[in-house]
Order: C-alpha cells, then sequence, then structure tokens
C-alpha cells in the first residue's frame, strides 16, 4: 500500500493553496465575454506589467497561448513560422498551428541548451524575392526555460540576438513563456528584461507557479485585441473569469518566490541520482526545474519497469523513452521528498543484475 | 446616480451563489490533462447520464463545445454541416467552424419558430452521385432553445424527425442545447427525451443554469474520446479544473429548478412591456427566458436612445438592432426587479413625441 | 445505334475549332513559373483590357479562378464572404473557399433572376462592433450570368449599386463571370462597364467561347500579384501554358460573337419545349443561353426515364432533380440540332400516358 | 548581343518539339470534367501501368501531384506528415499542405544524397499513446531523385525499407517523382520497381521529359478517386484536357530514352566546371540531371556577378545563394552547348582578381 505520494511528473500537478481556495471563495467577478471581469482585467494588468507589455489575456492554457499568439501574427494565409524542432510548440500541442491555422512551420534545430543557432534561423528566413514558391515568415518563436532540453534557459543576450535578427527581416518574435520565471529566476535576470525583445509572450500560471488553470498572454494592445477576438473563436472566453484569475493571482504573489528552491532541490535530486551507478544524469544541464536522465545501457533494467516499481512507492515520475526519464520539480516538493525519492531510486536497483549477470548496488560514487 | 440594478441582457451574467463558492473551496482537484480530475469526472458522468448519453466532456464555453462537436463529426476534409441560417453557430461564432475547422456551412432557413422544415434540409444534403463537384454533407445542427428567435423551443416529435431524416442519409445529429433545460423545462419533457435523437449535444451549464463558466459536450464515448484530443488542440485542457467543474455541479443541482420561475417572470416581462403602447412584443412566442421586441414605427424613440435611459436606471438590455433589444430572465432576476424595469420603460417614454407632434403617453392598453 | 449526337449538357462540351488546334500548332511558348510565357501574357493583358482592368491571370478552371480570387480578397484568417445561396460558387465548387481557404461564407438568399436583395446584402454585413463574436465581412460576390437561376443576366444598374454598397462598407466586389460575356451580349451593355463596379472578376474561356481549357481573372496589378502566389500554391502554374491560352486566345477573338445566336437558339428551343404539353419552360426566364425545365406533374414520366429516352437518340441533356433538366446552348449547336433536338423530345412523349390512363399526345399547343 | 542561348536554368525550360506540336493539333478530346476525354484516360492508364500502379490522374503541376497525394493522405483534421528537411515540398510549395490543407509537416534531416536516416524517421513517427498532445503521423514522403541535394537517387533497397517501416507502423509511403525517371534510369533500375513501396507517385511530365505541362499521380483506385475529387475542388479539372495530354504523352514515348544523354552531359560539364580553379563541384555526386556547384572562397566572384556575365553569352543558370548555383540538363543542350557553357565560364574568370591581388586564370587543373 502506498503510503506517501510524491508526484515528481510535473510542475502542472500542485494542488492549489489554501490561500487560492480562499481568494477564489471572494473573488470579485463579473461577465468576461459581455464586458470585463474585474479580476481578471487585474491580474492581465498586472502580468502585462510585470513583463512589461502594453496588455495581457488570459486563456485556458499555455497551448491556447501559444496557439492564439501564432496565430494573430500569423494572421494572413501563407504564413511561416520559425520554431525550435524541439519546442513544445512543434512537438506537444497537435500541431495546432497547422490543423488549426494554418501556419507553416519551418523547424530549426534545437541544441542541447534550447538555442537555435542565429545563423540556422537567418537561414532559414525565406528570401522574399523568392515569394512565388515560398510562403511568407512572420515570426519566430523561442522557449525560455526550454521545456525538452531539461528546463535550460535563454540568456537575454541570445534573446536580444534573435530579436535583432527578427527585426531586421520584420519578423515578430513570440516566446513560448510557459517557464519564464523559472529562467528569470535561474539567470537572475529581471522577468521584462528577459523578454524585452519579444512582441508576444505566452506565460503560463498552472506550471511552477502553482495555480490551478491558466496562462496569461502579453504583447501590444493591438496584438491583445486580436487575441481576444481569437480566443473566443477559439471557444476561449468564460464568463465569470475571475475566480480562476484570484487563484492564479495568489500563485503568482507567493510563488515567484519559491522557484529558486525548486531550483535547489532539482540540482540536490540531480546529484543524487547521479551517484547511482545505473542512472546517468547530466547534472550541470540542471539549470531549472527539470531533470532528464536515462538508465546506463547494460543494466537489466528499463525505464518501464523502475516507472512500475517506483509508483509502489508512491514515487510518480515521467517515461520518455525506454531508458529515458523526466522530473520536474515545483514547491509541493520538500527536502524530505527529495530525499525519501532517492531512497526509493536507490532499492529500485538493487538485486538488479548487470547483463554479466553480476549483482548490482545502488552505490553512491 | 444607479441605486439598482437590473441585467437582463443576458443569462450569461448571474453572479455565483454562496453554494458555489463553498463547492468550490472546498473542491477536490487533480490535474485533469495528466490524468483526470475528479469533480471534472463527476460532473462529465453526471450531465452524461441526464442527457441520456455515454459520456460527457467539460469546456470553457459554449462556443467550444460546439465548435468541438462540429468539427468532430466533420472530421474529414470537405465536410459540409447543414445548420440554421439565424443560428448560434452560424451568425455568433466568428465562423469558426470554417476559419479554423475548413468546415462548409450550409444555412437552411430559419422559421420564426426556430425549426427549418423538413423539406429544405433534405433539399439541402448533398447527393453522394455530384461528389465531384459537392462537398460531403456530414452533419445537421438544431438549436434548443433557438436563441435568436426568442428562446423557441423544438418539440421532441420535430427533433425525432430530424434524427430519423439524417439517419437515413447516414449523417450526425448535433444539438446546440446552450439552454436545452430551458426548452425541456418549457416542453415538459425530459431532456433525455428532447435529445434522444442527437449523436452530440452541447450543454450550457452558465447560462440559465448560472455556474461561472462552462459548458459540457456529451455523446458516445468514441465521440467524446475524439473531442477531448480536439479540446487538447484548441487550448481548451485545463489543469485543476475541478474547482470550475464544482460550481457547475452547484448549478446543475440547485438551478434546473428555477427556470420555469424565469419563464414565468419573462411571459409577465413580455405582457407588460406589449401593454406600453410604443413597444411591440408577440408575447406568445415568449415560450422560455428571452424576449425580443421592437420599437413601434413613427415613435421618435429609437433602441439607442431607449438603452442609455434605462442604462441611467441600472436597467441593462441588449441592442439588437436600430429599434429591436433583447432581454433574458435568469434566476437573479427577482419579481420586483420585473416590476422595477416595467416602471423604468414606461417613464422613458414619457415625454416623447409621436413623429406627428403629438405627446405619447405610455399607457397600459 | 446513335448516329447523331447532340450534346447539350453544358457549353463546356465544345470541341475546339481548327483555328484553334492551329493555334496550339504554332504557339509561341516558354517557362510560364520561370519566367512568363509570351503567349499567356498577351492572352492576360487582352483579357485585362477587354475587361477594363489592370492585369489578368490565367488559370486551368473557373473554380480556381473563383477560389483564388476569393481567398486574396480574403487572406487574413477570420473573413466572411457574402454570395448567393444559389451561386456557382456556394453550391457547385466543393466548398473549396472553406475547405482550402477557411472562408466563411454567408449566403444570402438569391432571387429567380439572380440577384440578391440589395437590402438582404446591406443586412447580412457584420457590424465591426460585434467583431468579438462576428467574422469580418471582407468580400460580396455576384454571378453574371447566373447559371442556377437560367443564366439570367444582372443588370449595370444592380451592379453598379452592389459595388456602392461594398465600397460604403469597405469591403471588395468580385464577380463570378464564367459567363459574362454572354451577359454582356444578351444586356447590350459592354463587358468591360458591366464589370465596372468590381474588383475583380473571373472570366471562362471554356464555356461558351468554346477554348478547350481555362479562365483568366482580372482585377488591380496588386490583386493579380497575390493571385499568381495563390495559383502555385494551388499548383496551377504551368509550364510552357501557352498552347493553351493560343486556343484560348481564338476563341476570345472569334466566338463573342457568336453568343447572341446561341441565344437565339436557345430561346427556339425554349419555345418549342414549352408547346409540348408535358414540359414546362419559362421562356420569358431564357435570357442567355441555359434553359431549366420541367416535367409536368400527372405524366407518367421522369426526368431519368426522359434522359435515357433522349440518349438513345444522340440528344444529351442534363438532369437537376427527379423532374427537372437543363439544357446549354453553344456554339457547335446549329438550328438544325435545334429541330432535331426538339423531335426526339417530342417523340420521347409519344405513348406516354397520362397518369389517369389517357395517351399523352405531345402537340404543339 | 546574345546570339546563342543555352538554358540550364531548370529542365522544365524545354521546348516542345514538333512531334508535341503536331500530337497537339490531332489529338481526340473531350469534357474530362463532365465525363471523361479519351486522350487524358490514355494518358493516364499509360503512366499508371508503366509504374505499376492502379490508377493515375492527370494534374496540371508536379506541386498539385504533391499537395492532392499529401492531402489524401492525410484527409482526417490532425495529421502530420514526415518529409525531408530539404525536400521540395517542404521548402518550394509555399508550405501548401499546412496553408491549404493543414497538414502538419515534421520534417526530418536530408542527408546529402537525399535519404533521412530510417532511424531518424522512425523516432518522428508520433507514438499512438501520445494523441492527446500529438498530431497522428499518417504518411512519409520520400523525393527521388532528391533535387535539393543535387538530383541524388534513392536506391531500391532504401525506399522498400521506408515502405517497410511505413506498413510496421499503418503509414502511407508517397514519392515526389518529380524525377523518378531520371533515377530509374541512372539507377538502372526499372521505374515499377522503384516506387513499388510507394502508395503514391507523382510523376513530373515537365520537367526531363519535356512535355509542356502536367504530371501525372499514380496509385490505387480509390487513391485516384479522392484525388479527382480534390484535383475539382482545387480548380484543377480541365475540359478538353486531351491536347494537354497528347503532348505529355509524346514526351513520355520519346524522351525517356533521352535522359541517359542528359546525366553524360552533366557529369561531363560538372568535370569542366570542377577544373575551372575557382569552382568547386562534387562531381562524385552528380548522378543525375543537375549540378550544384560553389565559388571558392577568396575569390573576387560572386554568384550574381558570375550570372550577369554568363546572361551577356547567353548562358543561363540558377542562382542558389551568394556564391553557388544550380545548373540542370536536358535533351535540348546538345554537346555543344556544354562546350560552350564550360567557355563562357572559362572566360567569365579571365581578369578576375584573386583577393590577394594575384590574377587568376581560370585553368585546368
Amino acid at each position: 500500500m502506498v503510503t506517501r505520494t510524491v508526484d515528481l511528473r510535473s510542475d502542472t500537478v500542485t494542488k492549489p493553496t489554501e490561500a487560492m481556495r480562499a481568494a477564489m471563495a471572494t473573488a470579485e467577478v463579473d461577465d468576461d465575454v459581455l464586458g470585463a471581469d474585474p479580476t481578471a482585467v487585474r491580474l492581465e494588468s498586472e502580468v502585462a506589467a510585470i513583463m512589461g507589455k502594453e496588455a495581457g489575456l488570459f486563456v485556458p492554457s499555455g497551448t491556447m497561448g501559444n496557439l492564439i499568439s501564432v496565430l494573430v501574427h500569423c494572421d494572413i494565409r501563407g504564413s511561416e513560422v520559425i520554431l525550435g524542432d524541439n519546442s513544445h510548440i512543434h512537438i506537444y500541442e497537435n500541431g495546432g498551428i497547422s490543423t488549426l491555422g494554418g501556419v507553416h512551420p519551418r523547424p530549426v534545430k534545437n541544441n542541447d541548451d534550447g538555442t537555435m543557432d542565429i545563423s540556422s534561423i537567418e537561414a532559414a528566413i525565406r528570401d522574399p524575392r523568392g515569394e512565388l514558391v515560398y510562403p511568407t515568415t512572420r515570426l519566430i518563436c523561442l522557449e525560455n526555460s526550454h521545456a525538452n532540453t531539461g528546463g535550460r534557459c535563454l540568456s537575454v543576450d541570445y534573446t536580444d540576438k534573435v530579436g535583432e535578427l527578427a527585426k531586421k527581416h520584420g519578423l515578430k518574435l513570440h516566446i513560448d513563456g510557459a517557464r519564464i520565471f523559472n529562467a528569470s529566476v535561474a539567470l537572475g535576470v529581471p522577468v521584462n528584461r528577459l523578454v524585452q525583445a519579444a512582441d508576444s509572450v505566452s506565460v503560463c500560471l498552472s506550471k511552477g507557479l502553482g495555480a490551478p488553470v491558466g496562462s496569461v498572454i502579453v504583447g501590444s494592445k493591438n496584438f491583445i485585441s486580436k487575441a481576444r477576438r481569437l480566443r473566443k473563436t477559439l471557444g476561449g472566453g468564460m464568463r465569470q473569469l475571475g475566480f480562476i484569475c484570484a487563484a492564479a493571482f495568489v500563485a503568482l504573489k507567493e510563488n515567484v518566490a519559491k522557484l529558486e528552491g525548486d531550483h535547489k532541490k532539482a540540482k540536490m535530486l540531480a546529484e543524487g541520482l547521479n551517484q547511482i551507478k545505473c542512472l546517468r544524469v547530466n547534472v550541470a544541464a540542471v539549470e531549472t526545474n527539470i531533470i532528464y536522465f536515462d538508465i546506463v545501457e547494460g543494466t537489466k533494467m528499463t525505464a518501464e519497469k523502475l516507472n512500475k516499481n517506483l509508483e509502489e512507492h508512491g514515487v510518480l515520475v515521467m517515461l520518455e523513452g525506454p531508458y529515458r526519464m523526466r522530473i520536474v520539480l515545483h514547491h509541493q516538493i520538500s527536502s524530505s521528498d527529495v530525499q525519501y525519492s532517492l531512497s526509493c531510486f536507490q532499492q529500485a536497483f538493487n538485486g538488479v543484475q548487470e547483463e554479466n549477470g553480476n549483482q548490482l548496488q545502488p552505490e553512491l560514487a
């Protein structure tokens, strides 16, 4: 019987705090479709101010935030977007920008640190003289922190350079900032500075910040005006939206400060896992709250088996491949949870034989 | 200074009750994207059971409910949907089924009672032999009650007949049931019987039922499975969704019983307005909670002027044309509010001159 | 055994003349995708000049001409087009504007003469203030002559009025001019005057004009530049296009003058058919080269049976319904063919009994 | 003054032969939209037979051939196609599969020989268990010969392996065979064997084969039936299509045999260019009729300058980058043209100084 649960699958699994519940119970609300819900307006303005942009719009998910942003920037038929070939938009959003929006993606190789080479981005921009056979490049998308490379952060310098490139070619720059606060904290750079070059940012409040639901997209007033209409088209317009926003407001106020702790625990956990002989973690790459790790070859252990074993002890992680797993830290994981998880990993390798027959002792190096 | 507000613009403007707030504050929640939120699951099952369908799915709005339903039934490129030329989907949903889904609408004339002639529907079904130049008809959409004709109800008999026609031609039937409970109550027919012929129904919980946010679509398990995926594509997947569902659950439990009262008040208000010499209301057509009415010609009053005057007294209605207005009743409008509103309408016509110069006395006929 | 064929199914069935074949055999051609085919350029310029527009573009079909025109005018996501509910674009083009282009159609009732009431068009234009829930009206489409109402012609006056309405609301006007030359000849109005109000016209050369293949769309230089790119996207860019254009050029030069004869023969045939007791033709409505006619009720004859009988005598017509048929005249139908066809119709009713048992004598009234 | 023109820009620039013109002048034609044009039917059947597939369909361009093929295989909303990141479909077709078809592309790195690693293709296939966030992989596209890597050929073995992979995962395989005959000739493999694993092939007749216009797509009867409808939707249905097909038929009959000569001349030209000190050509990579070459760094010559110089002597090539050019051989380039072109290249470098100031003598190594 599982007596303790440590849910490390994602930072989306956090349970709302009492403060969030209280905020919801007392939120001032109104019909946000007919006019404007005051709590939604307050949250949208606050996030816009924090991000240094003119206006904001609440959306039910990060996926909708990215979808709307790409579609608003690419509102003319025949648009192309340059984005990372390992980015969330390209891999995990159902291809919605094409399926629903008809936007053609032009993926550029993501490096291990989440960047795309500036020269590769520039090479992917379509020459306007070839417009008879080329779609029109209208947008570059970055993702910061970059989830699929393990939460790696894009620097201000890099982001600014991409911004300059975009301007030079008359393109827009969107940042998928699902975890932009993690990047800001890890880099020690104010978040508004970090996204200064961007025309739009999608900021998720229900990941590391722990809100139950929602993201906010920010940009110019004109961008947000178009985004509001598209949100309605997609069916993302909600009536007494203020409840959800009230909880998100608490998340924004209380939980940004906790991200640094999440990152420390992630580092600690990564180091602990790396000391297990059968696991391999690139500890240096753990910059924020995400850890990718591999089971070393030659071990009679698969990710599926390990996952099952851990589940029996209440430790939930994410399968990423036959020998690959992912862990994401969040504010509801304590140091004690980290220690407990490590011990569960260690016991899982007790009795596991190497393929040559020797008993593997999970030992600290 | 306005001392009293009577918001008759729509039944979407209701403020959540204390019971809803309490339900939110104590709701059991989980990540509905990674697995399933228990409160969401409970609500979806409950609505599905009430509607007599296999499964349900919570969506943030009625627009998304309709959009997903149409797109799931029309998931093959080249699909056409037959729907009312005065239906909510055709008029008020941004053309999303085409804009986002590429579905071609084939509007058929809506009669004053919200029906389309069965023969007209049949005539609009494409002959499969002409498929070289015809899109493929895949879906018929009804709307019950039918908002734009004043909340008129489609009978079981009519709905069944359309259902038979659909089956005969291998088509699906979707009902936009944003106000299906109003129709059920007005017709005195159990709601599951009323939608028996439908393959899918979109049920709004944030209109007359008073939930802060959300609709539920219901249908077969297979339909809902496809709908869940499309909801994610649209960005309608939400994390700790249970809060919203908890409030909606209260709406479902407590407010269906209040609809009959809304309809009575609507009738009362319609009759009162009709007795004002300058207004014309088809009282017989007020079957549920919606009233459309016109300012008679020859009066020196426009809808815009009247609206402004009413606003100054805290009575909010919806402009529908230069001489046309709409009122929607809901559970937070008391009999006293109805009387107050009537008196405000009456005073508005004090001092209004007929175009031939005579002073108009708003008088009861 | 059929010894004579009179193909009245459509004016698309004409066989190219010797002059067209000769023109193809000697046409000067080049790669029209890499640069420009001289014969294509010549044809495009000529048609543009005739229509009084800046530029032209050859396309392989009228369907592509309309599709490109609608998509160019509606190049921003969320566009709506107002068009006749009985128009070729709405009924016979596979719903391509939605299926491929995501454009939302707003059909308005076509009157029996092919017009839509100006007031109905104006009522269908979306109020920009409602843009949160409305698509944006960007285009009005007319069809002249209007095929599905029997080739009826829209007058200069009507067209100009629609053009003024479009301008007033900032909309574009496209004319599906598949048979615009028929309208011009029937009305006695120069074709450039007839389309003066239009921003774009799609002109078919392979209908009454008898070219083997192709249409030309005309409009401003900017419009044509966008159209050229979209033609490539659709796959309508062709290499040594000049052959096709050379034949079309002959059609344009030689066959406009023949249209008046087609119209006369259509009138003659319509009158003849109408004198057959079992057939009903609205002779007054036959303004150009198209005849719709019905088999009168109470006759033991269906369109299918009649069609089969006629086929056995080499007379080919188009089935339009259980009791409805269509005939289209063209320059390869002689007066003798008309007489022969009439005699075939007459014999078809020999031996046909009325439903009350009497033998029907097809007789001239 | 240019006295001689050698057009090496593409194999699309060929002028139709007298035999083609004669075939057009005598072609038997009919309305291919209403029924079937006999010459079109004959060509479609012939190409299908040659390719070893059930049926064929004539389309006005290779772009439409690919577009239709991808859209037919991906006819359900939410489809993804795996294709080369340097493939014609991804780079040169306006993003039409997304723009018009809503299909999401998943590009995989093209190697220098035009292949994608089988393991990379397999890794890109979406795991059906992740369908909540993944589009559905439905198609793999290969291109043979592969234009952008210089006309490299995919072997039977490679193609079969990709076919097996597709089958294993329930996917379809489309081959963009714009120059499939070049590949067949270069590999010495019958063309039907080369595409045996494919569910559809798009074959261009107006590239190396020299037809004025058109491609044929081949596949199963069911595939072609859907393709025919989609061709109509796109506006690619043409009336008296037989003229174009008649010329294409001649191309098919007469010009396949000439491809081997084109390849030899390409090799000869490539070797000649490579002997010019300032040019670098990967001669070994010239497997068919395409040559990519670079101006070596440190030369005071750019592709633009060189192009201008060559143009003055009537030699037309394609600019591909600041220092990169492309040449394509075809049956209307004689050995003498090759020699002349080489001499023009050589003279162009006379007088060109290296950047260090020395006069460069274009010399044979």
